[in-house]
């Protein structure tokens, strides 16, 4: 196990040591628990309140994105596990500035549980809340039973959705109508080229050949619809796209964002070299793009591969998409 | 090779495809010239321009800081080679917006050579330069021959200074002095935990061991100081962080900027482990640190390991270093 660590039970209380004394300024652990992160910086009353939680081990999922203009506060696990209900009703009563709160999370069975709990236990504290759960893969589950589908990188655009609507004043309705609006437009798929190791188990919990991929395997190393020998950058680009745009509408004249997303190993001239097939494959279909999003924005710790994310933007959502956000890891300033 | 490529030999032209339908927007080839990118927004006349060079591989050193508050060109060849003095030249001529244009870059032979080449060349054009070689790699030479030390991660701090310098106006001297006075305020040292793959060769091009690593490793694989059995996350920075603070003055009351960067597989989660480390190491000696840099910043492809740069800050380092800058690979907005 090649990791720059100490020791595996202490992954993630180090890692949120990190966090926090990288960018206590602006974001803190509630009431000292380091598995519960919110924002530290001004508020305006009446704002909707954005929330996730998850497993650790995505960054910079989720924690990265708790700042201005995305999340409000955060809950992690340990690697790969669902932080408990509790520590989910202290973070939303925390974020809660008088017009309610909605629960933006992938749609993982822990996760689900436990944010069920979590939003009955705040209603005894007359907190409204709203409720979404990201189902962007589309690899994980056939497009009739969609709603079986795992959240993964899309997350990050509803994230930025929601936050730029609550920026906006928009009460609970209308975030929850508007990061409904985004998902429905966002679809992800993956592949990936080697495994990743938990700490805690320290060797690979799967395993993927040394000529082989898995395409479509989910950032807990979920099954994939196809295993084979590796590719080329085209070719996997090419099976990605044709399952992606089988799913969802788009035309000549439409406008997407595309995610190009590291799943932690990936050189950045890889990910461009994807990018660039993307793009012709749209291009050639008279889809422009607009506002790249090319990096590591919610990984597998060390897994080499990458997914695609395209959200087919409108008006109000491009809007959205281009307001200024600052976090950890996630900043756009002029466009 | 697990590479998601298409052939190593179209490698830099289809990375330089995607960052050019990518960033189009705001960056652009001169003269359809895959090689060179430079700024296309607008610039006052008489902002000192700002250009690097080097070898492709090491995303988003260089092409990635290209933009507004950092540098206006940037030249690239191959994987790990030097591009050529005419392109250099051809970059500095378009890069001169009339007072003059600093050569930033690090110190490695072939672009030391064909710099000296280019900036001879561009004077019959009566273009005025200046030339800063990057030496923050204290691993590289002994501090009595520092003047032979490697550029690495440090660059990005010095792209940050310069360009903001030369943003508030300051004439070639003043983004010179203030330049210089930055690297002699920055010290980097890494450690490697894998090798990287030279695309056209296609396979490493030296080993670590399974159970070892190597301090103080190039990010092109130049031999380190120490080979050894892999340690623990807090020995490793250890080491790195007495070796960088016996070679810079550091006391109490002392502000730094630090950065940790991934060599490129290296997860988030463990350049946060890390980043803990140093601050309390910083901590301990009364050393407070400002505006962390935790990412990927300069790379070697796939490698995994880290680097560790410290940036001693003073009041007017610090007002630079906190400036806005708007680029494909790093953007900052209110600190």
């Amino acid at each position: 196990m090649k990791k720059i660590i100490n020791n595996p039970e202490s992954f993630v209380d180090e890692t949120m040591a990190g966090i926090h004394y990288a960018y206590g300024d602006r974001i803190t652990f509630l009431n000292g628990d380091n598995r519960i992160l919110i924002k530290n910086t001004p508020t305006p009353e009446g704002k909707v309140g954005i929330v996730t939680a998850g497993g650790s081990g995505h960054l910079p999922v989720f924690l990265g994105y708790v700042g201005q203009g995305m999340i409000d506060g955060c809950a992690v696990g340990n690697v790969f596990a669902s932080p408990s209900a509790s520590k989910m009703a202290s973070m939303i009563e925390a974020c809660d500035y008088g017009s309610g709160v909605l629960c933006l999370y992938g749609n993982y069975g822990g996760d689900n549980l436990n944010f069920d709990m979590a939003t009955e236990e705040v209603e005894f504290s007359d907190i409204k809340t709203a409720t979404i759960r990201v189902k962007d893969d589309v690899a994980s589950s056939p497009k009739e039973s969609a709603g079986k589908r795992r959240g993964v990188a899309g997350m990050v655009y509803a994230f930025k959705i929601a936050g730029a609507a609550a920026e906006n004043m928009l009460d609970l309705e209308g975030v929850t109508r508007v990061t409904e609006k985004a998902l429905q437009n966002i679809r992800t798929m993956g592949v990936a080229l080697t495994p990743c190791i938990v700490p805690e188990v320290g060797k690979p919990t799967f395993t993927i050949e040394e000529d082989q991929m898995e395409i479509g395997m989910g950032i807990h190393g979920e099954p994939g619809i196809h295993t084979g020998k590796l590719k080329t950058a085209d070719e996997i680009v090419d099976i990605m796209m044709e399952i992606i745009m089988g799913d969802i509408e788009l035309s000549e004249g439409d406008e997407v964002s595309i995610m190009v997303n590291g799943l932690g190993a990936t050189p950045l001239e890889e990910q461009l070299i994807c990018y660039r097939r993307i793009h012709e494959i749209l291009d050639a279909k008279g889809i422009s793009s607009y506002m790249p999003h090319i990096g590591e924005f919610a990984t597998s710790m060390e897994m080499s591969g990458v997914s695609i994310t395209l959200f087919k933007l409108d008006d109000e959502l491009k809007e959205l998409l281009s307001q200024p956000a600052s976090t950890p890891f996630y900043t756009n300033h002029n466009k």
